[in-house]
């Protein structure tokens, strides 16, 4: 894989990746590390013209659809492609895998959301061009694709031919969510492709229209509209363009679904699109939406590794990409809008892994997101009954607001029985509800947003509590939770998982303080509360049964047990697996059934139980579990290193903590050429965040107070970062030699710096020495 | 394009078609002129490894299914892929488009129906390989597609892995009509994919195992199942393979729907597959049964042009490929096969092009398909009663026997407006029932199959009767057929249409001439018929209306006027677009509203008429239409210039009808890139055959009477061909000296031989001198 990261030098310094070499077999990891996105779409960055082992993408978020059939759950379907633009050239179809390429590279600049490509090529007759390729999608106006194209031909005149337009021939792996609808062409100019989701009836609307410039000055040149089934698209004849002089083509397109919130008509969008601007003025607009929305607000900066820079600006690019903040009904997908993977759902990657960046970095997109699981209660509600347990029971994958549980039931296959996996995730994977719950006394730590308590927070404390208390089992004199898969997706059914456990007992204990607290402060709130959630009845119960909920504690060695067999299975040599370029690997040579029975954990378990509760459990017991649990775990989930980086922190291990982070940090942007093809890693990217800001950086919140502690790498100089804390906004700036805090708000800000507790004074600067 | 004819040599003379050089920007030609097909199914012939521009297809006939929308109609949907193989050579991908190709060809064979590949390529690493590619659709098994690749390096040795599998994300340009099913392996070996189609519940199941030889020593590599969505696979990895040793690997697949006659359930399908043999034994009995099914059948030789030989056979090749022999519930697709072109529907192309040829080679064939319009008459009256007629109105495109109409609405863009033009033809291009009598009737007279006629026959032409008679509009004195579309599609909503106020005429007066014959010789008979189709009624109407139907008269230059006012529209210059490239070039300039205000004809109209009512019209008459139309016909259609060929040969123009002839066998097999790319021109393949023999072999039946008068081309020294009459077979050689004519049955024929009536006895030969 020829990505470079140092092509950037002064002000594009860490700033730009590059593909320095065209390569047909690593089509689908460019195609979503590159990806383009502002929260409304996502656009996979396949090229203008086509090829075989391409995935086209554009992904709307929110506008989810099922197809028929037992095997099908509801996902993002894939839109119509209004990229396509196929050039003739003297006769040869422009294509990178005829001719000779003689020099060429693809950069996605992260500062202004730019993807260019500089091609000079030599057709296969023999003649030479220069073409750049340069397009976007815009922050500014959400709905606005644009590209623009400049070709110059080198050794004769050009005659140059053009078909583009609308493709709705696309689908999802091959299940297509669109009925067809009307194709046309406006003022011989607009064209338009109407499809409509086949179940759940959203509308969708496609605009794309064309610009030509000669040496520019603009031009109509000849052109013919063809429409054919899902496809509609325009046969541009622009004469004859002389050599050395440049044909510039902008193509700009918009799409509109019924599903936007200001939605109101096909008219109404036309006329929105007719009213977009030129190439150029889009472009001003966009840039300056993200230097404003983007890096002004989160303008983080690592010195003394340029890669690690980058790699930051990555993660912030993509998590501003991927993060549906126009739409308080919608939440992020695992896979960003980049690719098909996990067909659009949220996890508990959100909460657990993406959202404590916004928390910390952005506090209004953080509250929108949590939004979205309050607006969900009904569907999570609705598997509670299915399932005959009481309150708010979240989905371990989540859709569209009422849909509930959407994991699919089969997976890959078992390489012993030749029949499919089942997947017992949205079954029995429970441990996403008090992550939920976590996240939101998390987001009410950092800002205070009591608001947001009273309309969504204590309700949803409450009723992730409700499940809880109904999903405890009576053994004995205690309390257990059996048959569960924990955060290790290699064991399931297992019978008290430390993780969740630990949590749902957190659950319970945050829902009674806040219940306690409401009865005090505000009664009329909780009177409503308890009507709804039958409380008086329910924290009696939480009383009784968090009081007598088993926790696994630590065992001689100090190992706490991932479950009640975990310590007792065989335990194998997992060298061989852990080099594995592939994950997964270990399923080439045994099936689950296997594995279930070995000390294998895919991803941080009881790990990320010491990470987010880390306040009850000893540093003694934080590092035996390390060193028994990380030889056997296989880091075969994204989820994974950047917990065990943070950890690594903690326990004073540097170098550790940085070669997690540098692994962590090269899952999309590294070298493996496969692993990125569906989509880039929400919660990985959320990782890396976390790794810098909560590993090196050393912020934490505990019990609701604010600690700074930072361990910063060997191989770095500075680090800087802001937060916001009850709404003021610090900026930190951590040396080797010391850490600087300004307070750039009105009111002064208490925290525990480096284990001393201190009060940094409204608009002032501390340093330490 | 560099398809080469002349390849074959010594017994392979005339019967190889060769592409000489890859081209991946025509692609879709290839694939669909050297389709592969049984009958059962068309596998459109992409290649192991995939391209960005190719179109796999496989069509199982019968199987249709309609998706979701306005905008859709029933069509044959793209079933799973089963010939996908991508091969890993010491790391590289092979795939023509990188890397150095160094030998190229592929070859139809029409002979045995094979089709192959034999490349030298340098990998793009250097390493040198010579692969040979072959693979057949079984004629004995039609369930069964068989490849074999065979592999040796020549400049290294060898490490080699394969990805192969079945693949169910193919769609109809992005229409997916499939709800995903099981998904399995079995014994390690047999992968099996199941799907079932969206609306008409038909289940689909697929399987496919594989072979290894290392130079001819069989062995099972390592390998890993993978199952995807809709998408099944094994990874194989065999080893090394030393150099210029030879690796093979077999790939034997199967596809049985629920459609099937025989269908039980997937168990007994996978008990058929497991039974199949090796590529080797399959292969045998595949072109055993092209020997004795097809070549032995239809020996068709014509000396002087070694092209035209070829032609004939590729003629055959294809005919034999595109007709569901194996049921009478299924028609032949305007596009055989071969592509999704025209959805799988039949139109009158079945009757006026293709069915002559089994009428006259293979009455059996002819039966079933004449069958499938008797088991369709439910959805013709149904049709009927929508459009307020009585009798059996046939769609203009038919699918499935209940399926009635399923004419899509909305076709290409008006360049004018901007808008889909409308497709009238479903609602008013109604001859196509006339012509399916015309058919019957000509069938009956060729075999004098009574039994046909008294299960099928008689009802198909009393119940088309019955729709004329109700069709028919009284204005003033005379009858009239106004607001239709005839042959010449560019001209919509026009009045006495020629064409099919003549066929519906000739309806009128057979159906009238079989009521009265019935009614002396099986009145039982005709008493059931009057009962179903109010015949005594309607048989008073025939009578009246078939007496004042307006037949337009030649005028006083002896023009019959193509409809009311066809002549007195404008005229223009047509050079430039009958010497277009592209069929349909007139619409880049014109739309078709402004056509339909020029004398400007798509196909044979009048033609047509003149040639299928040959004796209703004199010499002089057919002379002057001939002159005015073609002139003024584009021969946008294909089944426009194998009639004009025709009636040339009939006008005594030899070196006309051979010009035509030339033109009309080089729509598939010619120049034109992308003609064909939707799939063959099942209409046109016929027309080849119909050139050959009633236009050069001169072969007509006329009132019932078997006639010959060939008209031998210049070029051709001689033309020999099979035909039945009566159930004789009569093998006919036609030299520029002399015609030989030889009875190989126990009954004497009588016909007329240039005009002069003989008889030749049982098992005798006639030669002219």
């Amino acid at each position: 894989m020829s990505l470079k990261y140092d092509k950037g030098t002064e002000k594009s310094k860490n700033w730009l990746i590059t593909e320095t070499q065209f390569q047909p077999e690593a089509l689908g990891k460019v195609e979503a590390v590159f990806s383009l996105g502002n929260g409304y779409m996502g656009l996979r960055s396949t090229t203008e013209e086509r090829y075989a082992n391409e995935a086209r993408g554009n992904f709307v978020a929110g506008t989810f659809n099922k197809f028929l059939g037992d095997k099908e759950v509801t996902e993002l379907p894939n839109a119509a492609d209004m990229t396509e633009m196929i050039f003739t050239l003297n006769g040869d179809t422009f294509q990178l895998t005829d001719g000779d390429i003689l020099d060429f590279d693809r950069t996605l600049n992260l500062k202004d959301a730019e993807l260019s490509r500089h091609i000079h090529w030599r057709s296969p007759s023999g003649s030479e061009y220069k073409l750049i390729f340069t397009r976007f999608v815009s922050l500014d106006n959400k709905h606005i694709i644009a590209q623009k194209v400049a070709i110059t031909p080198l050794s004769s005149d050009l005659t140059l031919t053009l078909r583009s337009g609308i493709n709705g021939q696309m689908t999802n792996t091959g299940t297509q969510h669109f009925k067809e609808g009307v194709l046309r062409l406006y003022d011989q100019k607009i064209m338009k492709l109407e499809a409509h989701t086949t179940e759940s009836n959203i509308d969708f609307v496609h605009f794309s229209q064309h610009a030509f410039k000669k040496e520019n000055i603009n031009f109509t040149p000849k052109n013919t509209i063809f429409m054919d089934r899902r496809k509609i698209f325009t046969a541009f004849e622009p004469g004859i363009i002389k050599k050395n002089e440049t044909v510039t083509i902008e193509k700009v397109s918009g799409v509109y679904t019924s599903r936007d919130k200001d939605w109101i008509d096909v008219d109404t969008a036309l006329a929105n699109f007719t009213s977009t601007s030129d190439y150029d003025t889009l472009f001003q607009a966009h840039r300056n939406a993200w230097e404003s929305q983007v890096w002004e607000q989160y303008p983080i900066q690592i010195e003394g590794v340029d890669f690690d820079q980058l790699a930051i600006r990555f993660a912030i690019y993509h998590l501003t990409g991927m993060t549906p903040v126009h739409d308080n009904r919608m939440n992020i997908s695992a896979k960003g809008l980049s690719g098909e993977g996990y067909k659009g759902h949220a996890f508990w990657d959100t909460e657990i892994f993406v959202l404590p960046f916004f928390t910390t970095s952005n506090p209004k997109i953080a509250r929108q997101l949590l939004e979205y699981r309050s607006l969900s209660i009904p569907g999570a509600v609705r598997k509670a009954i299915d399932n005959n347990y009481e309150g708010a029971m979240f989905p371990w994958e989540s859709a569209w607001l009422e849909d509930g549980e959407v994991t699919p039931v089969w997976g890959a296959a078992d390489i012993i029985t030749g029949e499919p996996t089942k997947i017992w995730s949205g079954f029995i994977e429970q441990h996403i509800t008090a992550d939920i719950a976590f996240a939101v006394w998390q987001y009410y730590q950092f800002t205070g947003d009591q608001d947001f308590m009273e309309k969504h927070g204590y309700e949803l404390l409450f009723a992730t509590a409700v499940f809880w208390q109904s999903r405890l089992e009576e053994k004995g004199n205690r309390y257990e939770i059996t048959g569960v898969v924990g955060p290790d997706e290699y064991k399931e059914h297992v019978d008290n998982n430390a993780f969740t456990n630990y949590m749902a007992h957190w659950n319970l204990e945050k829902a009674i303080h806040y219940h306690d607290l409401l009865q005090e402060k505000n009664p009329e709130l909780l009177a409503s509360l308890s009507a709804k959630w039958d409380l008086p009845n329910n924290y009696q119960k939480w009383q009784e049964k968090a009081a007598k909920l088993y926790l696994p504690q630590p065992n001689t060695e100090l190992v706490i047990p991932q479950d009640d067999t975990y310590l007792s299975k065989k335990i194998i040599d997992l060298a061989p697996y852990k080099e594995a370029s592939q994950v997964g690997a270990l399923f080439l040579d045994y099936n689950l059934d296997q594995v279930n029975d070995m000390q294998i954990t895919k991803q941080a378990d009881v790990m990320i139980l010491l990470y987010l509760l880390e306040n009850e459990f000893s540093p003694e017991v934080k590092q035996a579990n390390w060193d028994y649990y990380e030889p056997k775990t296989l880091h075969d989930s994204s989820l994974s290193r950047a917990t065990h980086s943070i950890l690594a922190s903690d326990l004073g291990d540097k170098d550790l903590a940085y070669s997690m982070f540098e692994k962590a940090s090269r899952i999309d942007l590294g070298p493996n050429m496969k692993s990125s093809d569906a989509g880039i890693h929400a919660a990985s990217i959320g990782g890396i965040w976390q790794v810098v800001v909560n590993g090196f950086g050393g912020v934490r919140m505990l019990d609701g107070k604010l600690y700074l502690h930072p361990h910063l790498p060997e191989k770095w100089t500075a680090l800087q970062f802001p937060i916001y804390w009850k709404g003021s906004r610090l900026e930190i700036k951590v040396t080797q030699e010391s850490t600087t805090i300004t307070n750039t708000s009105d009111n002064a800000v208490a925290l525990a710096l480096n284990g001393t507790e201190i009060s940094i004074l409204a608009n002032t600067t501390f340093t330490t020495n």
